[in-house]
């Protein structure tokens, strides 16, 4: 098999039986391209994705439940299933959180990480769970990503967000701001651009261009408005230019989004988790005034260093609007993408 | 004369003569729709204009040269400046900082400040100038901000940053990333938030919708990422709602803006500079990769706070592309519109 032809298989959870999950996942996977490009395999329930056909209204998709990734037909039309049979219809209740749904959802995220290290599927894609849900069926992980880490045996794993051509990696995420501030140490500058370096090779990118993004407004305007841009930001860039890392920086984090946008890097450094998550969410979440609701979400979140690939969607469980056949599904067609681009990455 | 037939008279400072401002201004002013709007008056030099319709390849407009506003013809075809001739083309040099251009700017922005308290123009907009240039000249102020408190004699003043419907005004600005969280105090936020109500009754909302941003990655997620929701937002949230302002939050950064664009607020309270900087260049600036320049920028800068109307473009000098045409009008034109719609509040 040539590389043209290469289809990788995806292994995608269905999520939360309660949530938008088995909705977006029926829509994502009635575009004929997926079929195309990838081999995508849902992990959940058969049942539960026969009653979501009706919820989205889509009546022509085949679910064929099976037992083993390679009794999966991935052809379009019809939607493989790798059946756990442990989300019956009669016990659910759409958009509520609770223990029987958690613990079917975290069946299906332990059931791809193993088939992903056994290597029979290429990649994975998550779609929402609920903390609340896992944690009442006795799971005491604050998300996948802790699920994921455990089961691999990983100890420094970073998230990456992606819109489009939009890339961002954070020096800090789940920290106050004063503590963010204190973690902009040239350390853990450097390690993330070299994160950052080699997740856009995993991506394919050849020369991959980093820009690192200042702390300070104006990146301190000169050290007028904080040092760290001089103290640990520009030294952390010096080293990483001196091992061969095309980085630049420190760029104004008002400015550097919107030329990564326009093309000029493939990747930003952030140093805090709203710096890289307000952009990236002003790009890809578009909010509906009438509804109340999100019209529209797109982006994707990728976790790096874990020895198997896994991107999830971008957004939650969305509960309320589970059941309604409207959520959106571009966010977890963006996370296929990812996923496919990563596999043919490492199949290089 | 009726509400309806009121076009206000918008003083429009042609900014430092080396800069894309003479051109700009004539790209602005070559759109009928702007006539039929408000009666625009470049507060420039009218040689200095004669050569930048060159540069723009505008051949048809004319350049009327006036001393006082009330000889103005203001009608589409025509382009009113006050000429204050202080910007002989032999002595200018396009796209260079130096005196001679500093203090010609300099003294748009005196004269234009002088018209509004004299009611002769109802609201300013300007063009970009040098603060070297400026200062070079003997003018020693940091920009424009700085000028306009000190000759209308105003002490408390803030920014208010404007992309389309989404609105913002900061708590804090040009401090570093850690004194902005010190900055975040009850007293401040509430002041702020008060701001942002005058504000959006200034610009004719007769019920305005105020977000409060939370400092913290997910308003701090009830005191695990810090405690300044708790101790500081909520508090002068609460204070606002008891004075009958329609206030929200504290709203997890990384979704208020969003929710904005979506039409679901017309102003947001943030925190800091970045915090409301990012969305708003991220939506308005558009890169361009091959040129390395902004092809589009778009977005407003307006002073609050002062007895009269000032609406800033939001970008500088551009000095680089001065003398090429190219420069975009769409941040001045944009002021113009928020000029207007001031105006018309202040008439109510």
């Amino acid at each position: 098999m040539n590389d043209k032809a290469f289809r990788p298989l995806i292994g995608i959870t269905m999520g939360d039986p309660n949530s938008i999950g088995p909705e977006i996942s029926l829509k994502a996977l009635s575009d004929e391209t997926v079929y195309q490009k990838c081999r995508p395999l849902i992990i959940g329930d058969a049942g539960c994705l026969e009653r979501a056909k009706n919820f989205v209204g889509i009546k022509d998709l085949r679910i064929n439940a099976i037992k083993s990734p390679e009794e999966g037909l991935y052809s379009f039309g019809t939607v493989d299933v790798l059946d756990l049979d442990n989300a019956d219809i009669n016990k659910l209740e759409v958009g509520k959180i609770d223990k029987y749904a958690g613990e079917a959802a975290f069946q299906y995220v332990d059931k791809v990480i193993d088939l992903a290290m056994e290597g029979k599927v290429d990649a994975t894609v998550t779609n929402a769970i609920s903390k609340e849900a896992i944690n009442l069926a006795g799971h005491h992980y604050s998300g996948h990503t802790e699920i994921y880490a455990d089961k691999t045996g990983t100890k420094k794993y970073t998230m990456m967000l992606a819109f489009q051509n939009v890339r961002v990696v954070h020096v800090s995420t789940h920290c106050s701001l004063r503590e963010a501030c204190d973690r902009v140490k040239k350390d853990r500058v450097l390690d993330v651009i070299k994160i950052a370096y080699d997740a856009c090779r995993s991506l394919g990118i050849a020369e991959p261009k980093i820009a690192v993004a200042g702390l300070n407004p104006h990146s301190g305007e000169h050290g007028m408005f904080g040092r760290e841009e001089i103290e640990e930001i520009t030294p952390a860039i010096s080293e990483a230019v001196s091992m061969g890392i095309n980085a630049e920086g420190p760029i104004p984090p008002d400015t550097v989004f919107s030329k990564a946008r326009g093309g000029m890097y493939d990747m930003v450094v952030a140093m805090y988790h709203d710096q890289g998550h307000i952009p990236l969410k002003v790009l890809g979440f578009v909010y509906d005034q009438e509804t109340q609701k999100w019209k529209a979400v797109e982006g994707v979140n990728i976790t790096l260093g874990l020895p198997i690939i896994r991107v999830s969607v971008d957004h939650g469980t969305a509960f309320d609007q589970a059941g309604t056949g409207m959520a959106n599904e571009l966010s977890l067609k963006n996370s296929i993408d990812y996923a496919i681009r990563l596999a043919e990455g490492r199949k290089k």
